[in-house]
């Protein structure tokens, strides 16, 4: 049952046995978290030592400076602090000589590397990288050792970073169960904007049409909505810190977003005056959202595939669910998603999901035959 | 087990026991459905005999007109094609005497009421309506009885609809399991616009950024943008209709985000050459965006509660969440929601189960008892 478990001990041969993790956030401590499944000695800093003290009790290794300094520097530091505050962190680490290799997990990477060469810390021993993982929770409470498993983990080598460096965050990538990206810093950094960052503006720049909105509105809310706002619930602190570090790449997507917005709004007013012909730019707009959208790979990394959707009515009640699924088992059907749709106002429900196209009409003869009520 | 079934029995007395639908589309013909559940005689009209036929076959109702034409006009008609066909339709209907009362079933309400009435139709027989159900399907194919279950219908009365045309579309609006949301027509087009028309095209302008943009971004990808763009793998024809004939709200609302959009643009770029001082306007954003996202209501209608997730580490066979739900169940937890968070590349996975918070120990502990990773 521990999946888990049994992929972190066949990550394959590991040349890293003590790491010192500085900043003891969400990443920081998963980071710690999932090597200390793998018996890494692990120290742990941070400039709040409530911070250090929580991921202690979970685990997550020893503080730092240990009362019996090692002998030898860490073979790893991996700098877990926010963007502006990477290079500092690193020249101050460097000076103290306290790890072999070092490394980063901050979700930009330009200005790390930047202000690091600017300062004049030892590039050769510092491969950059960024985990995306991340939660709309924080803080080590949230820290889970699975929170990087099967997820891409960029890493940014420069001309100066060593060999030795690279492979050393390559270990560590490993040890995380994450996937290995190589990307150059700008390249990452472009890639972020659009496919987080921007987005993530975005979806606040939606949602705060709704903050004055009239009731009426949000009560005819649905779920089109709520998945398009949903990332906007997160702690704008937070990611004040991230947009600033990636300010011109994010400044970039949500230029161009804006225009297309805006071409679209008077689109739709030409269109009130002049009816539909003037709606090719809404056309052309949507058309360029079903192939950017089709673009974003599914399941497992491969291409989006494409599986049917069967839907089941469900009650409120313990254990419904349970039985579904457990009809599911019985016919050997396997539920590749699940996704619950609540009645508003009602203990009812659609469960749809979602299975091998040619397993759908097994599955629903068998809900059927257990009295659900299936929707041809 | 039947909820659905049990839920339109107890649907209160009805005074409609004749319906023509025009249009089998999937709105159409899931009202046709649902009318079906309450033995009411159902007509059905499209200008296309084939999705009238698939209609029939689902067992929506009888071909219009019959081979035995009814002595007196159906109750109701409810009009269910595109927006901008609704008045002429109504005209058609009224002129032929074809039925007591009229409604539509359109996403858009001034536009037909302001055609009904300069096209000289009896504005008080007929009462608009908008039941806020759909689907990424379409057609008579996706229809389903219980598609408005619990969802708002939203109806528009005007000065001129009498009492009793009202009366039969809030009958039609219970004989279809919704609940009745009675707003302007003016007030209704504002409302779509913010929670359904704009939030559209704003997923769209975010996914085709995505069009273009280089494989190592999307290979970046995370849930965050996969749940900003879902929705803009809809159908870009059928938009069209729906944002030309709201075209003015719409554009007010897109404008607005543009202008959001294009100001966070413009402060980051200034951040870039002056620092974080520069950044107010984003975070004024940012928190805009999860006071408006906090004020869209939970599950039933109620405002949003705050559950407690549970995460569960689960592979890829089948069975597994059976298993998983099948513990719940025996624990006594009712699973509120549930989520699951595949690792792109690895055959494992996150469940995350929303419990009630005090529920929440109890459920990780009897998970972790049978073998599960429940993760801290």
């Amino acid at each position: 049952m521990s999946a888990l478990r049994d992929h972190l001990r066949n990550g394959g041969p590991v040349s890293i046995s003590s790491v010192l993790v500085v900043g003891t956030g969400l990443i920081g401590t998963s980071v710690a978290l999932a090597l200390r499944e793998h018996d890494v000695t692990v120290y742990l800093a941070d400039r709040d030592p409530g911070a250090v003290r929580l991921a202690r009790e979970f685990g997550a290794g020893q503080e730092w400076p240990p009362a019996v300094p090692p002998a030898a520097p860490v073979d790893l530091a991996v700098i877990a602090v926010p963007p502006p505050f990477v290079a500092d962190e690193l020249l101050r680490l460097q000076r103290a000589g306290t790890a072999r290799f070092y490394t980063d997990v901050a979700s930009v990477k330009a200005l790390p590397l930047r202000r690091a060469a600017e300062l004049g810390c030892d590039l050769a021993g510092y491969a950059a990288g960024h985990p995306l993982a991340g939660s709309e929770r924080s803080g080590p409470a949230a820290a889970r050792a699975d929170l990087f498993l099967g997820r891409p983990w960029a890493y940014c080598p420069t001309e100066e970073t060593s060999a030795d460096a690279v492979e050393t965050v390559l270990g560590l990538i490993k040890l995380c169960g994450a996937e290995p990206v190589r990307v150059s810093a700008d390249d990452h950094d472009e890639a972020v904007a659009l496919i987080s960052h921007a987005p993530h503006v975005t979806a606040a720049a939606v949602a705060a049409r709704l903050a004055d909105a009239p009731g009426v509105a949000l009560g005819l809310a649905g779920q089109g909505v709520r998945d398009v706002t949903r990332i906007a619930a997160s702690d704008p602190d937070l990611w004040t810190g991230i947009l600033s570090g990636n300010a011109l790449p994010v400044a970039e997507v949500l230029q161009a977003v804006a225009d297309d917005l805006a071409a679209a709004a008077a689109a739709l007013r030409r269109t009130a005056d002049r009816g539909d012909e003037a709606m090719t730019d809404v056309v052309d707009l949507l058309k360029r959202g079903v192939a950017g959208r089709g673009r974003i790979p599914g399941k497992h990394g491969g291409p989006a595939r494409t599986y049917t959707v069967v839907q089941v009515v469900i009650g409120d009640r313990p254990g419904e669910l349970a039985r579904l699924f457990q009809v599911a088992e019985e016919t050997g059907v396997n539920i590749e998603d699940v996704r619950l749709e609540h009645a508003p106002g009602l203990p009812l429900g659609l469960a749809e999901l979602s299975v091998q196209p040619e397993s759908a009409a097994t599955l629903a003869e068998a809900l059927r035959a257990h009295g659900w009520d299936v929707p041809s």
